[in-house]
């Protein structure tokens, strides 16, 4: 089973980069793990938050893969504690099942399409953050996911 | 009025560093702003959580003046979108109210008396953040706060 972070937009900010670096290389002590980022897309400043959207979709549908388990990191998503996103996690990775794919979305979030292909969408916070330091907050919290799945003394409940 | 937020523990990872200074700075266009880092108590490791908590929770408090408005960082808090948080502060920056002190606490928590001192506990997500990264969120959420206050285009609603 593969994870797949994909991402609208580059990595922008070092402290970011840096920070990701960090958890994945922890997450990488247990599963087979990438990240793909999209570049932004060009000219969208002549373009209204709904053609952006829809032209981010078609770049993230593109990247995945017809049996892949499509997981939206959205703001209205399922707010889970870190201890029951662990359990679901743990079931679909010890029955072995599908490749999952997390998308994080740009700034101004998913189109329809993106919206119709994914099985499930997860909210880190209510608060929005900036499409930079969700990327970060899903590294931290998918590595401390596995800490507690995996039995690594990371994770205080 | 002044903002301080007061963390227990140094700001260990380079790249948490990094990213508050960067929101500090765009904080402080707008505020006073101050940040406080309590030294890691000595010696926990003989030490209960609930030892550590009380005295981390002493610490916490003898930096607090008696009119201050004490705001716990809480995953256990109220959870408020962005939009919510930034109309509750701008109440009390417009009131030119009591100075606020937001805390984050130690790995553990808090001590019982630092909960009785608080006036409002706040949860930035429902996910346990580790003390490193909720600082970091704080700052970015803080400095979004202002941004919709003060109607800078940082916000995409």
């Amino acid at each position: 089973m593969k994870i797949t972070l994909l991402l609208v937009g580059k990595t922008a900010f070092p402290f970011v980069r840096d920070g990701m670096q960090m958890y994945e290389r922890r997450i990488l002590r247990h599963l087979s793990y990438s990240r793909t980022e999209i570049p932004d897309v060009k000219g969208t400043k002549s373009l209204s938050p709904s053609q952006v959207r829809e032209k981010e979709g078609d770049e993230i549908l593109k990247r995945i893969a017809e049996k892949d388990d499509v997981i939206l990191l959205d703001e209205r998503g399922d707010e889970l504690s870190s201890l029951d996103w662990a359990k679901e996690l743990e079931k679909k990775i010890s029955s072995g099942g599908r490749n999952m794919v997390f998308v994080v979305g740009g700034a101004y979030g998913f189109s329809p399409k993106v919206y119709q292909r994914a099985g499930q969408k997860l909210s880190l916070s209510r608060m929005t953050l900036s499409h930079q330091l969700v990327r970060l907050f899903f590294a931290e919290q998918f590595y401390r996911a596995l800490s507690i799945i995996y039995g690594e003394p990371y994770h205080n409940e």
